[in-house]
This record gives C-alpha cells, sequence and structure tokens, in this order.
C-alpha cells in the first residue's frame, strides 16, 4: 500500500464513544487522508497518514473524545537528516561551510565609514577569517540608534572584498531590499528577530545566494529547522544555521549560548550549524571559551564581531574584539578545529 | 542652562585613574553631550546629559575604567506617560479605546470562506463585540500549515464590515501588503513575530490607520513601548498595545500571559492596552477567567478568537469559542466593565 | 479483568522489530504490569497499566526500538479534580478557605519586633484579613541578610493571635523546627524555594495543621500539584496551594504572576488556591490591579505584604503595604469578592 | 579614613528634595553607616560604605525620592576571584580538582543493589574516573517514584570505594541525615533543588567534607556563588561549583546547559567548576559533545552517569552512558584534558 508514513497519532480520551471515533475518521477521510484505529482493551489510538499539509491544517484537539494528538514525525523534512545523510557543504567563494569545512567569519556588527571597514576586513583577513561580516541595515531595539548606511554600506562592503578577497555576509531585514543585498553579498543573513518573518524567508528561498539563519531569541530548535524548511522549500538549499544565545532569566550575559542545540541540529538536519559567540554572550572576553566550546561540541564555523576601534563602535562595542585581540583567539580557534580533525575554510 | 536632562550614568570602576574619567569625558564632548563628574572619597560618577539619539550610541562599556552605564531616562519617550499625563482614546467608527472605553474584538483566527466569515461576523455583532478581528495574511510557523487568503480575505473582512457595522481588525505581515490592508481593514495588526520587525514598524508609522501591536513571545515590556515608540515617531500616534502571553518554561498554557504587563503599560505609557487570553492560554476554558483577569487588572480591551464551527477551523481550533460559548463570556465581560467603572465601546 | 486504568502508552519507532517489541513486554510482564499491544499496518503502541508506583520507575525510554513514551494518567492522584469532584474547604480558627470561602492574608515578610508584629495584626484585623502572616525563619539569597528571630518570633506570633484572633500563618524552612512552628502556627508555609525539598514536605505530611505550599519559582504547574501529593499521600489533606510568580525573562517585575495557574489548578485540583501578588509582583503599586485580577480569575484567596512602617523593614520593604493603603486594597478585595459570588472568610 | 568600600549607590529621583536626601543620610546614620552625597547640576548620588550585613538589609527602595538602588559590590565576599586571586584547589583521597586538575565522576543515578554498584564502580575506575557518584537518597519530582536505598545505600557506597580507591561523593537532602552521609562519603552533593535550602547550606558549611554544590534549575549564576557563600562563611572552604543546566522554554533537551557560566564563574570565584552534561541533556548522545564543549571553555571537572545496565536503571535510564560508551568517552575527555594544558585527578 502506498500509504506514506505516519504523521499524526491520535489518542482518544477514555471513554470515548464509537460515534466520535467516527466522527474524527469521517474527517479524516474527508480531507484525503488517512486514519488506522487500534483498540485495545483500555485505549484507542488512531494512526494518521498521508499529506503533511494536509494533516498539519486538521483541527483534531477540537473534537470531542480526542484526548491527545500526537505528532509523531518532524515538522520539517527537507532540511532534516532523515531526507539527506550526508552534510550538506556549501562552498562561497574559495572556502566552504560543512562536512569538515570550519568557517571563521570576522567583521564589525556596522558598517560605519569606508576606513573603519577596510581596516576591519584587513585585520579579519590578517587573523585567518574566511568571511567577512558587517551590518548595512541594523534592526536595533531603539528607535533612536544608528540604523545602518544601506546600500552605501553595502557598496563598501564590495570593496572590501574586492580587496581581501574574502566573501561578504549581511543582513537583510526588508523584502524590499533583497535586490540590493543580494547585488552586493556573498552569504544573506536574516537576523534572530527575523527568523519568523515568513515572508523574508521566502524571498530569500528564491534567491541564488546561501542564507545564514540565525536562532530566534525564543524559537526553539524546531522551529528554527521549520524556518529553515520555509526558506529550502522555495528552491535555495544553500541554508546555514546559527545558534546565537537565546533569552532566558540569566542576565550574566546577554543571552544564554544554547550549546546543547549544536549537536542536536547537527543529528537532526544535513545543514551546517554555526556559532556567534559575541551576541550570545556580549561580553568579549567569553569570546575564546565560547568559540572552543562551540568547536568542541561540533560547530561549523564561528562567527566573531571585531572592531578596529571597539571603542568607538556605533554598536555592540562592548562585545566586539579589537584586532589584535582577534588574532589571538584566532589562532586558538585554528588549533582547535584541527583537534577536531577538521579544517578551517 | 539648556541642558536637557540626565539621560545616563556611567559609574567608574573603583581605583578608575583620572586619564580614564578623562577619555570618557573627550568622548562626551566629541559627541556634542555633556558630562558632569561627581566624585565622592570612595566614588566617581559621571551624569551624561543631552540628545538622546545621540547617546544611546555611544560604546561607553568599551571604555577603560568604566564599571556600569546606567540609563536613567526611559528609552522611550512619545508613548511615555511622561510625555502625555491623559489616557489616549483611538475612535474608530463609532466606538472608542483607552479612557474609560473598553473594546471587546472578537473573529476567527482566519478567514476562510465567505460563509464562515459572515457568519463569525454575525456572531460578533450579536454577541456584543465592537470590533471584528480575522487574518487574510496568516504568519505559520510551518511552511506546510494554512497561509491565509491573501487579498480576497481582505474583500471579505470589508463586506462583514459593511453587513455588521463593525470595525475590521486584521494582520499586516509584509510592507508590500500595505496599501491593500490599510484600504480594506480599520485597524493594522502587527503580530507577535513581526514587533521587532523595524521595516514594517516604520511603515504602518506613515499611514492613517491605527495599529493594535502585539507584544513579542520573548519582549520585555520596555521593547514593547519601543516598538511602538518606532510607530509613533513616523508620525501615527494611534497605536493600542496588546498582551497576549510570553514564552516561559510552563507548558500547561501556549504562553504564559503576563498580567502584571495590564497595570504596569498603563503606569508608563498613555496608549491603550488590548489583551488577548485566546493566544496566551491557548484552551477554550481560560477564555473567561482570564479575560475577566485582564479588566479586573486594567486592560482597555479583550481580543477574543470565536469561529462559526471550531472543530472545522484552518487554524486554532482549539482555543477558538464557538459562537453561543462567545455570547455567555461576553456577558461576563460587559458585566466586569461595569464593575470596573468602563463601558464597553 | 481487574487491569486499573492505561497509566502510559509507548509508542515504537517505525520499523521496530517484534523482538524489540517482545523485550518491552518482558520488561513490563516481569515488573508485574500489564502491557496491550496495538499493531495497525504503520505503527505499534503498547499500552500499560497497573500499578503506578511500579510504572513510573521503568526505565523504558533506554529500551532498543521504543520512540517515545507518553504518560497518560496525571502523575499525581489524590490532589487530582478526579479523584473528589467537590472542592475541598479548610476551615481555620472561624474562617474558611475553597469552596466559596476567600481568604484574605495580610502582614509582614518578617517578624522583628514585638511592637511591629502587634502594630501589624491590628492593622490587618482593622482592614479586614482573615488570617495574620508573618515569617519568623525568613530564607534569604544572601546570607549576610536578617534571617529571622526563630522561636521568639513565633512566640510573637501566638501573642499577635491572642490579641487579634487571627490564625497565624508562617514559614518552615527545616525539619528539625517542624515541632515548634506547628505548635505555635494554625497554617505551616511551605516557602517556593523548597517547593522540592521533599523530606520537608514528607514531615509535614505527618502533622495535624494546614499546609500553605508555595510553587517554585522554576516549578510547573504540575510540579506544583506532585509536590502537594507528597504531603497528602503521608496523611493531611489540609494543603492549600499558592501562585506567586515564576522566574521568567521580564525585569519590570520582581517575578512572572501565572494567573492562568489560578483556573488551571481549580480545573485540575479540589485544593484550594491562593495568589501573592505582593511577591510576584515586588511593587506595592500592583498589588491591587493583581489582587482583583486573582480573585476575578478565581483564586480562592489573597496573601499581601503589609508592614506598619514599610521604609523600615528589615526584609521586602519596598512590596509592603502600609496599613492605609492595605485598607484601601482590603475593600477593593472585598467588594470583587462579593462580585464573584463569594465570601470573604 | 578607614571606611571599607562602597557597597552600594542610591540615585535619588530628578527633583529629589533636600529633606528626602537627609532622610536616607538619617537611615544610614542610625544604621552605622556612611553616606557620601555627590550633586551635580542634575542628579545626586548617594554612595554607601560600611559593613555589608547591615546595609543589604537596608529598606531603601522604600524612602521617598529614591529613584534606583545599585549595588556595586558584589553579594558575595569570600568565595570571590577578589577575595583570593589564586584558583582553590580540592584534594580528595589521591586526587584533585582546580587549579589545573580535572575530575571525571562517574557513576549511576541511584545505588539500586550491591551488585549494581560495583559494576558500576568497576567500571568508571577502568573507564579512568577519578571519583564515584551514586544516590542513597534520591530527591524525586514524583512521590510514588524510587525513593533511594538510604544508609544501606551509603555502605554499599563505602564498600566501592573500599574496592575501587575511588572517592565517593553523594547527595545529602535533609541536615538530619548529615552525620551518615559525612561518615560514608568523601564529598557531599547538595542537589539543584536545594541550592536555596539554607538550613542545608549552613549544616554542611559545619563539617570537614568537600561539598559539591549544583546550580539550581532557575538560580542566577550571582545565586549559585550567594549560596556557595552560606557555605564557606561557616567554615567549609572546600566548594566545588557545579553547572547543571537551567530551566527554559526549550524542549529538546531535558535543561539548557549554560556553557557560558563556566568561564564566568571562573572569572568571579577562585572556586572549582564542574559540569554535569548527563543532568543538562537527558540524553547519552549529548554526552560527550557537552563533555568536551565544558572542557574546552575551562571546566575543572566533568560528572556523568553511567549504569552497568541502562535499560534496568530504576532512575534516569535515558540519560546514563552503559560501560562501553563511557570508555570512549572518558578517552575523548582525557584527549581534551590534555589539550586544554591540565592533568586528570
Amino acid at each position: 500500500m502506498a500509504i506514506g508514513s505516519t504523521e499524526m497519532m491520535i489518542i482518544m480520551q477514555e471513554g470515548a464513544t464509537a460515534e466520535e471515533v467516527e466522527r474524527v475518521l469521517e474527517l479524516l477521510s474527508s480531507a484525503g487522508v488517512s486514519g488506522y484505529v487500534s483498540t485495545s482493551d483500555i485505549a484507542t489510538v488512531i494512526a494518521v497518514a498521508g499529506e503533511r499539509d494536509v494533516i498539519a491544517g486538521l483541527p483534531l484537539e477540537a473534537y470531542p473524545g480526542v484526548d491527545k494528538v500526537l505528532p509523531i514525525l518532524k515538522p520539517y523534512k527537507l532540511v532534516s537528516r532523515d531526507f539527506r545523510r550526508s552534510d550538506t557543504v556549501i562552498t562561497i567563494g574559495g572556502s566552504s561551510v560543512g562536512g569538515g569545512h570550519v568557517a571563521l567569519i570576522a567583521g564589525p556588527c556596522s558598517v560605519e565609514t569606508r576606513e573603519q571597514l577596510m581596516e576591519a576586513a584587513a585585520a579579519a583577513k590578517a587573523g585567518g577569517a574566511t568571511m567577512l561580516r558587517g551590518g548595512a541595515y541594523k534592526p536595533r531595539t531603539s528607535p533612536y540608534a544608528f540604523q545602518g548606511l544601506g546600500v552605501v554600506g553595502l557598496e563598501m562592503l564590495a570593496e572590501a572584498r574586492a580587496a581581501t578577497g574574502l566573501p561578504v555576509v549581511t543582513e537583510l531585514m526588508d523584502p524590499r531590499h533583497l535586490d540590493a543585498v543580494a547585488t552586493y553579498s556573498d552569504v544573506i543573513q536574516i537576523g534572530a528577530r527575523n527568523m519568523q518573518n515568513f515572508q523574508l524567508l521566502s524571498a530569500v528561498g528564491q534567491v541564488d545566494r546561501p542564507v545564514l539563519l540565525k536562532r530566534g531569541l525564543a524559537a526553539t530548535i524546531e522551529e528554527l529547522l521549520m524556518a529553515a524548511e520555509y526558506i529550502v522549500r522555495e528552491g535555495n538549499e544553500r541554508v546555514i544555521l546559527c545558534e546565537r544565545g537565546i533569552r532566558t532569566f540569566e542576565t550574566a550575559t546577554r543571552n544564554t549560548l544554547d550549546i546543547s542545540a549544536v549537536p542536536i541540529l547537527k543529528q537532526r538536519s544535513h545543514l551546517p550549524v554555526v556559532v556567534d559567540p559575541s551576541h550570545a554572550a556580549g561580553k568579549v572576553e567569553l569570546v575564546e571559551p565560547l568559540s572552543l566550546a562551540a568547536l568542541a561540541a561540533g560547530a561549523d564555523g564561528i562567527m566573531i564581531e571585531m572592531h578596529p576601534h571597539p571603542e568607538m563602535a556605533l554598536s555592540d562595542g562592548a562585545q566586539s574584539l579589537d584586532p589584535e585581540h582577534f588574532k589571538r583567539v584566532a589562532a586558538r580557534i585554528a588549533d582547535m578545529v584541527r583537534w577536531v580533525g577538521k579544517k578551517l575554510g
């Protein structure tokens, strides 16, 4: 029987009537999916198989007699390890991420001036970074904070790439800027606050550019994978997942880096996983230990905020390394990459 | 002296040198803001006054000798109670919200069919609702779930308004849909997942339509007010704040309704505050107790999911009241509105 | 067949072998509980029935072929609404809590001096409180903070009861103090930090005194009920549950009052539910709105910190009402108690 | 002037009157501590110096005119890095933890039978563990779960120590069991649920046994250090801190391992820091990556649940390694210990 696989298990309440079971089966049938009833002396369970899209939309909890609805299969498919066993390797310019290749992405939070960016890019290159990061459009919690240079910033990023050969990662916040961002950058970043901006996800799913997708502050690992599924489903398979800390009650760090997310994402998905210790910790002195921990836990890349003059940064100065500090951290990262049996770039 | 008010207090480390204090003062001076040093035997503190926009961007934590940077003034201004002492009253069609007027907003999660919506609208009207809600664009965690009817749904909403006289609240997810949504609806909703979609906030700040702004799942009360500030700052002063639950470790409810947010928002801001018990709880049976609690705590409105046939809903069936249940809850709400000395609509 | 009810449902992995199913059944059988296999074309499910104590200890997740283990029945029994349909009413001195009776418990955080306590008790009585609270043993996060007066404080509480007729609620922190606390007080409070101090729970389960059990900062509603089960199981059926806020990322309040816990606890358990807005909010001005909200949501009591001179309090001064303020709040509470159709005491 | 250091900074509200400042100074003076007023054109700040114990108890927030009270010094002292710059090294039997020495603690969640424990102890020894863990008293969320063997279990632990030479770590839950636990074990564990059981902390502060103190599920890093201060202040300086995951919204792991706590604790305190990946993750397959991450981040030890037959364990079977798996993980741990330049034991 070509029934597809079980998507869902419905557990009926103790004492559910035959009529209530029948009404559930009618709903399934009217939706064109299959229900298989298993009854023992003490419980009735209905296994549901068929089109995932259809099953996901059924209002089963609202039916009388239904106790619990238990999804059996994961709510994502294309990004799952079951769908593709081997690691996805994404090659950008001359370097790669995933499948034994580790990315070291460094650069300032915001592109501020041409001088600042060129200096940062040179320091990133000198320290051994494999990609350059820098924001031209900045999501800022306060409307009174610096909002980024826009297209002018994108042009500077392209110039920095030309000067150093480093591919450029930059954030997209608005689907109306997609053309500009895709034109000037090598990897499009979706920020934590936009992880569930589904219009933006669909939009970047339709362009031929790798996407670095940051986990939302309150997003579960499963929701991150569902957000990635939005992108892949539109045709763009080159998605890099990024753990950058979640919001918890702890205030000693800006966010709580969920280090367990690294092995769990690697287990559940074939996509590469990068860690951003700068945003997670919000503190310069935690960047090195968290970078090493992330690699030890299996990360495919590290993304670090670095600024030629942190004390003059227009944003995130307190968490940006200076070039000298970056160089020291990058050397330790390179050592750890060797220890785990991988290679940089 | 026209110095404006103190925006920030910098506390220097014990043992900070005179030179370190000097460097901080130079930064302040180069940015055109004022610093006032207070030194006692045991500590040095610098009060900072001047343009809020400028001060917010200074990388003070990165300066040597700085121990803590303490914002004194709130990071929002136009939405604050200090800025306007009296409650903002927003009038939409014939009814109002804020300043003693309570809104009762009801309707289905999604617009599904013309019949479903017209039936829901009639039931909302009959139950005493003052506005109709319904989604034409739906943010869905899974890309495989129903995504909404789009413009066709907007047209149905306009038809339901014509039939019942109830103003219509509907969600905007993409700045590219702004014209359509503003044309067909009376209040534009910004959903929880887009609370920090700053492009969208700026966009709705520029139209002549009230905005219902939902608190993000991981957003603090302060961040909600800053998001509102984004809108008001663009010129649109008609913002309704909406508490709809935050994400915590508790799984007995879909989200944890932060009831304290109601009196705190009323204290800190002049904007009206609405509570959405349906999304907070995710359970039909909690809608009544949470609605009454919200009003008792000072809320200016209640927003309830109601569906003519919850067991057939394409989304949120488990948390939607049926018309009969809605009628009973609405009657209790009306009683409580009287008890707190306010009026519906 | 005297099988008892299904306690658990085991869902086998797709492709689990017959041998794997057999091994699980052997484990169940060796433990003396029953397993009922249901197999459809696409999934195998095992329903488990028998002694709850035994089933809870089985290491089923560690067995090969097992996909998920789903508890069907609640992990508590004696405190559940299924076990007893009618509300438990607890009568202490002349007043009651539960089943239409609302308690208003007021008094200082700590017993500090005889004068302070007698003044507080008189103000509680005058304002309409039905019980007096006051701590003789204080759990303090910092070892350098005031730790309470101990037995001397207990004696003062007994004196205050004699003077006012109000029953006394006080906290127990150490099983070695149980005799003293039980001798001098009418209700034994278990604080939030000790909610899972299982030795303490067992100890108070063996005395003839009602227990007020506070929810832990990170405890789920289910865990609170399991903690109550520890007490009831030892023979003490007079347990009052207390919601006092949970720890979340929000910092505007000391803790986040989980108002939804009130109707959920009332639904799942027959025990009375009291709300402590003082500890939840940590702010004097939130005590009134949160008290009213709690009653509107169905609470059976309110517990308020009140101090004759909050500005001199040795602990929790910032969240304690003064007698005048308490009187105003108590009057509103009395009004709301009438509105919900209940009576004070 | 022998004033001690500033403990606190009081920031007065804009517009606070001279009288309000005066009242605060009087309170300070009556408490025997010093206040130093700094006034600039725009703000008044009072620095407070004196006895920490006294200052911590002052109800300053309740005073009129006070805007914010900002503790300057940490609320702990004896455990802080400022108090002792060099790492505390704790030697137990022949092995050490802290200051370049890494502990590998392994063993079953609960002592179940003599055979099980002896087998586990032999496997721990063979795999390279430096200490043996095992619970004789078990904190269980459900009163219906296995509660431990008590003194009989302690005797078995002593026998396992005699057989293997491994020092024994076991949990204390009740001050009344202190003598027994101190007699039979080498390190006394305080579990996460008892981290703020202050009576228990004081009790173990008075015995001559090292204490392994686990972080509470909802405890901040600062609160963990304050709990350690409770112990050290009683005279017992040999405290080992243990990060074991905090409670967050993420459900993919049992708890969220807060990896950043490792470098932060090392920075703020001289005490050794151990990580328990088994309880944090709740999943066997995460033990290796999280152990390596913890060491890379600077941990002084790893604590792993291992059971000779996980599928027969009476508790935590799903997160216990079998001896073969433990041996593989221990070998990787040994490698990483070398990489970070430390030694096992």
